[in-house]
C-alpha cells in the first residue's frame, strides 16, 4: 500500500487506524440500527442503541490517547504528522455520528407515544442506508487514501441533501393536512435532520482523506453549490 | 488560575491557547458579519466573509501544528494530554462553525437574486447573536476551565432550537402564504438550520470544558431532552 519502507511510525499508525476502523463498523450498525427501529416502531432496538453509544465513546477516548502516544513516542512531522492528527479527527467525526444515531434512538421512543406518520419513518431509513454507504466508503477511501472515492462519497452527500429536501416537503403536506400530525413531524424533521448531519461529518472524513492524498483542502463548497443549484431548478 | 506550579508544558499550552481565542475572535465576527450581510442586503459584506474563511482554516493548521509539537516535545500524559487533544478538538469546532458562517454569505448572495421575505433575516440575525454569545462564552469557560458557565452556555442551546422552532413554522407560514416565497424560505431555512449548528459546535467546546473540569463527559442530552419536552409541550 504505501511505497516507501514500512516504519516504526507506520505500524504504530496501522494499529491505530485499525482502531478507526473498528469505531467506524461500530457506528454503521448504530445508523442502521437505529433506522430500523423507527420504521419498526422497536422500542427494545431503540433503547439497545442508546446504551452502545458509551462503548463509542470510550473506543474514541482510547483512540485519542493512542494517537498521542504516537506523537509523543515519534514525533512525526510534515506528512506523517497529518496522519497521526487524522485519526483524531475522524475518529471525533465518528463520536459525533454515533451522537446522532443515538439521539435518533431517543425521539424513536417518544415518537411511539404518538400515531404513525404513514411513509415517512421508510424514507428516512433509505436515507440512514445511503449515509452508513458513505460512511463506510469514506473510511475505505481513508485506509485506502484513494482522493477519487473521497470525492465520490462528497458527490453523494448531494443526494442526501436532496433526501432531506424531499422529506422536509412531506412533512409540510402532512402538517398542513391535519395539525395532529405536527408533533410527529416535528420529531420526523429533527431524524431528518440529524440523518443529514451524519452525512456532513462523512463528508469531513473525505475532507481528510482528500487534504493527506493532494496536500490540498478540498473545494468544501462543491456540493453545497450544486445543491442550491439544484434545489433552485426544483423550486423555481 | 492554575494550582500548580507553572510548568514549559503550561507556558506551550498557553501559547497555543492563545491562537484558539485569536481564532474563536475571528469566527464570532464571521458569524456577526455573515448576519449581518443578510439582513442589510449587503453583497460586499457577504463576499468579505466568504473571503475571510480562509485566514480561519490557515489559524487551524499552526494550532494543529503547534498543538503535535506541544505533544511530541512534551509528552504529557492524564490531564495535560486531555489540555493538549482538547485545543485541536475546540479548533476543529471553530473551522466547522466558521465554515457555516461562509455558507451563510454564499448564500445571502443567492438569495439577493429573488425577492425579500419580510421578517426573518431579523429574526435569524438574533439567532446569530445567540449563538455567537455561546461561542464567545464557550472560549471564556475553556480559559477560565468553568465548568458553571460550560452548563451555562449548554443550557443556551436549548433557546437556540426554539428560535429554530419558531423559524421554521414561520417559513411554513410564508411557503402556505405564497407558493413564490418557496425558493427564498428554503434558502432562509438551510440559514437558519447552519446557525443552530454552530449552536452545536459552540455546545462540543462546552463539553471539552466540563470533561477536562470535572475528568466526566456531560450528560451530553440534558439540554435536547429538555426540548423534546418543550417541543411536545408546544405542540400538544
Amino acid at each position: 500500500m504505501s511505497e516507501h519502507i514500512s516504519s516504526a511510525f507506520d505500524r504504530d499508525l496501522e494499529a491505530v487506524q485499525a482502531l478507526v476502523v473498528k469505531m467506524g463498523g461500530m457506528v454503521e450498525q448504530q445508523i442502521v440500527d437505529a433506522a430500523s427501529a423507527l420504521e419498526n416502531r422497536d422500542a427494545d432496538l431503540a433503547r439497545s442503541v442508546q446504551l452502545q453509544d458509551k462503548a463509542i465513546d470510550l473506543l474514541e477516548e482510547q483512540i485519542n490517547e493512542e494517537a498521542a502516544r504516537l506523537i509523543a513516542l515519534r514525533a512525526p512531522v510534515s506528512r506523517d504528522l497529518r496522519l497521526a492528527l487524522s485519526v483524531i479527527k475522524i475518529s471525533a467525526s465518528l463520536e459525533r455520528a454515533g451522537d446522532y444515531a443515538k439521539n435518533i434512538a431517543k425521539r424513536t421512543q417518544v415518537l411511539l407515544e404518538v400515531p404513525a406518520v404513514n411513509g415517512s419513518p421508510k424514507a428516512l431509513r433509505r436515507m440512514a442506508v445511503a449515509v452508513e454507504g458513505m460512511l463506510k466508503d469514506a473510511l475505505d477511501a481513508y485506509i485506502q487514501r484513494d482522493a477519487k472515492l473521497a470525492n465520490d462519497v462528497r458527490d453523494r452527500d448531494i443526494e442526501v441533501d436532496q433526501m432531506y429536501n424531499a422529506l422536509f416537503r412531506e412533512f409540510l403536506t402532512y402538517m398542513m393536512e391535519d395539525p395532529r400530525n405536527i408533533t410527529a413531524c416535528m420529531h420526523l424533521h429533527f431524524i431528518a435532520k440529524n440523518i443529514e448531519r451524519m452525512g456532513d461529518h462523512a463528508t469531513s472524513i473525505t475532507e481528510q482523506v482528500i487534504y493527506l492524498v493532494t496536500g490540498e483542502a478540498p473545494d468544501e463548497e462543491r456540493p453545497k453549490r450544486s445543491s442550491v443549484t439544484k434545489l433552485e431548478e426544483t423550486e423555481e
